[in-house]
């Protein structure tokens, strides 16, 4: 607490801030509102299909999504789900077997690795994107070059394209971007993506496939999520995985073996 | 690392415990599978449509739920997604203004609320559901009876029953409870949960209500959740609830409110 | 946010919780305070040597610690600090190299371990020497037969006792009570310990080591330590650990390595 | 799992990392080893006056921290240790109340907030200390003042620099510099800190306070720590303190009546 001169007061300072207001939920006597629809007599009401999936994307951005945009994000949640013992499902059962009273926080361990390192790669082929987009049609081609060639000096690899398993190319990309086009998601973000990709097979001389991060920033991008939130998906698409993973260890332990073969194979060095 | 009476050794020692499986995913070069599904030609494939929700279920519980159920799940899911100005969200707030480079970490904080003082009544209510409807006909409403004189004696909440605010019903476990019967959920712990009610209802003299709470546990009972994964639906539902927090932040800030509100109201005193 | 009848309202409703306080800290225009103690006139003036456990005992539990009691903290914390790849430092790895932009959420992950079945076992043992010490002396071994008897007759492991690798004793368990009798702490928790060990080896008819978690408990239980806080201890004496391995991690990375040895030696099986 | 072309096979792949080597700590039947160092007979042996931060330096840096360094390290970690009901506070403090079985989860939220908002000052202050300490002498006040520009034509806040409370100066600040010069730490970033000091002061006509954050970093790079790890420091000093927060949470509750006062007072707009 903050108490002026006084060590003893009551400390209550005029706040410096203005009182924030929120636009997410609300609630009376007799019912309770998301961003103002009533939950029971408008979302759930008889007659009406319950539809999670649509509702968190009502609540998170503030508006509807369409039926197109609506399969294409349950495709994109589901390509997020599982991807086998990573970072995140090897934390996650990990703590979980530590604390299994504590479900929550070996899933809140696991969604911790949706960091710079995978899903930041999203995000910075977003920005890529972007930054085609913004620049006129007949400049778009020079500003993918550019893009590519900043790459290539820095030898650093471009967010969205390669991968180190699946060549050609990366099924779940193709597939996904297919579900876009078959649902109206393919304008301007996909373009600049597949104007990307030709300029970096040109450059390099060879195919290098567009991987999966690269097909979900473009329909993000066509969705016009913002950059910063894209991150979402990630966390929102892995949370049921990893409940997965602590299900069946459940069932099938994994975690106390990962300790001993991990304790067992790092030797000590001084 | 261990290293037997070496200190310097390899420390490969012979595991003690057997190598585990999975059957969540594998992958090969041209194809990525859940439970020995192919994501792009089978659950992804054209003409299919995709839904998280659906796959979600069948990954974690690794059977194929119905529609009726799926129903039941999304309803179940959106009541839990949102619940205003709680512990969860607050956290979720506080640590997204102190990191916003880490949304993760965010949600993460915010899911870290999911325990035993508010879904752990779920748990603790479908315990009780799962005694009544372990007892054979005849002697379930002496069960009944029997837990809540317990309850009574000890001037305990019961949990799943009971409002703060919502009487003489809560309107979101009516809801739930009609959509369940509306699709085939209204079984053997939906009745032990009314039987309950009846019986604390002539115990008080009067009505309590039926909260969202015991009504999520009767219906996750009637599609035979495992209690100790009961909670993992509340961490499901109140993922998008927390990004949508996030979302709301960014646009209208109300952590750094909160930490002025909350450092100036609450006084120090030795 | 609630709001009556109204939908719109301030919502500001009369809060029905008194207000709390705080006596951890406050501050002035020019000074900061710990409980009631000047940061800068108080606790760092000149000539005094800043001591950052002993400032810590205080702050938590509101008493000067003796110096006895410190150096049995410090001991007690040096060996929390570091126990190899445990499914705590390969999860903070694990979440470090997924975000290393993000070094708290990475020791959050690893912390998250500090549960029921690592440390919740200094909790029990805390409370069957409680259960002990709070019998009259002349029924204490009754007591410790009772609670013995009940373990056997469970085949249950009994907490504080026994240990997978280091045998016939647990050479810190053994070091920390010499710490502890060497200054003054070998009171009525460390005789209780001593006493269930002599029960535990007569019954078993054979030696059965007192482990590490014994020996903190009782130290911890002579401090007047609360149940239900030992697990601070652990927190505290882990976090240091954890932030080695990252600085580890940086130097001699091990978590690629570790997520590529797992995905590769668990397999898939339907 | 990995599995080539097979999609049943054992899925080992030769692993293409090398196994990585750990120099923390190893352990044989009778001994536990820190950086080859034994905890019993070196570390804890009788006559040794355990003292845990001087083992955690040692830990996480390799190297042993002088009498004086150590010093200054107590007073850094004492000054980081409690800040009132700040965002990270009010996390532990929400999180407990929601799951009190699970006081690492209240402090592991808690940590996240040591973010970029607020600990990423140190590393930002000591990214322009370095720049400053890395000029050749006599090119050293033309750095700062190109630094000092630098952040006035964008009116961006100079990390390390003015407190919001605090005029004119920091009283944290001065005496940890203070405890830092009579322990042999003012050389080449504490004169740097001070240089940009001087050139801020000119440049704003008055006098700009150093705070907490700016000292903080200068005494670090004294000790030669890399930056990424700075934030290190704040996640050690703050565990006791979010630990403190527990304590008191247990004996004056505040997180329930945090989460009226909020709901309460942050009004639904749509």
């Amino acid at each position: 607490m903050s108490s002026g001169t006084s060590t003893t007061g009551t400390g209550r300072a005029p706040a410096t801030t203005p009182t924030p207001t929120t636009a997410l939920s609300h609630h009376t006597l007799d019912a309770v509102y998301y961003r103002g629809r009533s939950v029971v007599d408008d979302i759930l009401k008889p007659g009406a299909k319950p539809d999670f999936v649509r509702e968190a994307m009502f609540h998170i951005f503030g508006r509807a999504f369409s039926e197109d945009e609506l399969t294409v994000v349950n495709a994109i949640l589901i390509t997020m789900m599982e991807h086998g013992f990573t970072p995140s499902a090897i934390s996650t059962r990990s703590i979980y077997m530590s604390a299994p009273e504590n479900l929550q926080g070996a899933v809140a361990a696991g969604l911790m690795a949706v960091g710079s390192q995978f899903v930041g790669t999203v995000e910075n082929n977003a920005r890529l994107l972007a930054r085609i987009v913004s620049t006129p049609a007949d400049g778009q081609r020079a500003a993918a070059e550019a893009i590519v060639d900043d790459y290539r000096a820095r030898k650093a690899p471009l967010p969205g394209f390669g991968h180190h398993l699946h060549r050609p190319d990366d099924p779940r990309a193709a597939c996904l971007l297919q579900i876009g086009a078959g649902h109206g998601l393919d304008g301007a973000y996909v373009k600049a993506l597949r104007l990307l990709s030709a300029v970096i097979d040109e450059k390099a001389r060879r195919h290098i496939t567009i991987n999966a991060t690269g097909a979900v920033s473009a329909l993000l991008g066509e969705m016009s999520i913002p950059v910063d939130l894209m991150r979402g998906f990630s966390v929102f698409g892995r949370t049921p995985g990893l409940i997965a993973h602590i299900a069946e260890e459940r069932e099938r332990p994994s975690a106390r073996f990962i300790w001993e073969l991990v304790d067992n194979t790092i030797p000590y060095e001084a």
